[in-house]
């Protein structure tokens, strides 16, 4: 199941996508949930999929997806979890950079999202930032909350997929050593277009993963070239973690970052930017 | 003023001190804030001020310090900004470790915090880690959400202060080269005793700052020696980011260490940590 989160003229409201191609609200189901972390704490996904095969559509209001106004399916409540150089082709274009080589772990930092992105917002160009960056990535959010979890706790944990830009400041990101300013910055969370459910992606290590600026090809590769798979980095991330239902983990991006390009093409005012993957869908962003 | 979250039998309630040294709830007040978060969302600070001196004890329930469990102060909402290597006598102990060295600028990083734990909670000792630190650190409590703001706002968003122990497992700290996971495991972020308003302390950059492991004087400093003093540290931060009314930040550690001692002494169970800034109050904590 395919679920968005929309702006209908002032309200906000959940939605899925019915077998007709078209939007449902929640709220038809008598799901009245102001947003996801609301439907992650309380639904059963079981029992959600289920209300929406037995919906009957012929009363309900529907929307097409090209006419509505994209919000993130979900509002990280906490930082989201991010990997670092998580493919390793985004380590072999980077030698260059100090900080990318010499990894004998998985890298884990976070992002401050005070308020995600949908596709369509803009992301903000700020005059401060000389080299702003792209990062298609693979997107996970946390169903149940999980602490020493295995592989199979992992597994059933994940609530579903989600497509995220980690929108970064180069200079930033090294200049303070660490990257978390580099990468909080308001606007650099882009995320969606929607959340696919778990249940629906059987092999999550074999999607399609690609970003093009202005059309041009620069990010195509596949998750199953990730160093540290998902179910692994959640099972080492919950090692004396508590990973709350809700949390949000973006994987790592491939190759073909503005960073890894020479000389580096970085981003400008009016790029397009277009984070796709394989089943979950594109995100598009254009810069401010 | 300082502000007290405790624990009274089942349930937790927000304290302050009277003038005659004991705790009173602010429900006497007739303030029923369920937490720090939401006193300073809808709280005036001159008006609770001056509630709390009109206030008559003679039929109000009080509470001695030494008799009640304490609570963190504050919940935070979001990770703990922290600043890392603030101290210049920090960087000198720390010439062995790469990571320390060579800066440029501020390094900002971020501290996941699902629980914070209160002064009197145990640290704990997980079994994967092999060189658990104490620092001890001023922490800030923003009280107006500010973004791009001047150092004047600065210091006027700054709702109060508090002593925190930003614990480190420095194997994962390093090992996973991003700071994020050696930092963030649960407990790691003792938050106490209470929060001074920040109307009482007239220069926050003149305080003493100490952190004894067993009665031993492991850190002995002052805040006038931070590189990136409490609202130069805001004004960067709020560049492009907006920092939220109660985000916590934590602003680096002075020098003393274990990990900057020759050998190491590396926290183990049993041990006493008593992290203690001037006007504040001490933090206390023993490892599990």
């Amino acid at each position: 199941m395919k679920l968005y989160m929309i702006k209908d003229k002032t309200a906000e409201a959940l939605c899925f996508e019915h077998a007709d191609g078209k939007l449902y609200k929640l709220s038809e189901l008598g799901l009245d949930y102001s947003d996801m972390n609301e439907l992650i704490e309380k639904t059963d996904l079981t029992h959600l999929k289920a209300a929406t095969e037995r919906f009957e559509t012929a009363n309900a209001a529907s929307f097409s997806l090209s006419d509505v106004k994209l919000l993130s399916p979900i509002q990280p409540k906490r930082d989201v979890i991010c990997l670092g150089v998580n493919y390793k082709e985004h380590i072999d274009e980077t030698t260059h950079v100090e900080d990318f080589q010499h990894k004998e772990a998985a890298v884990y930092f976070s992002k401050r999202v005070s308020h995600a992105s949908g596709s369509g917002d803009m992301i903000p160009n700020y005059d401060f930032v000389d080299s702003l960056d792209y990062e298609a990535e693979l997107g996970v959010i946390i169903g149940r909350t999980v602490k020493n979890c295995s592989l199979e706790e992992a597994q059933s944990a994940i609530f579903g997929y989600t497509v995220i830009n980690d929108v970064s400041a180069r200079d930033l990101q090294f200049k303070h050593k660490q990257w978390f300013r580099g990468k909080s910055l308001d606007g650099y969370t882009p995320i969606g277009p929607c959340i696919v459910t778990a249940d629906e992606i059987n092999d999550v290590q074999s999607l399609s993963i690609t970003c093009k600026v202005n059309g041009e090809l620069r990010q195509n590769s596949n998750t199953s070239l990730m160093i540290q798979p998902v179910v692994d980095a959640i099972v080492e991330l919950s090692q004396g973690l508590t990973l709350e239902a809700g949390t949000v983990i973006a994987t790592g991006t491939p190759g073909g970052v503005a960073l890894g390009m020479k000389p580096p093409v970085y981003l400008k005012s009016g790029d397009a930017v277009e984070c796709e993957i394989e089943r979950i869908g594109r995100l598009v962003n254009t810069v401010g």
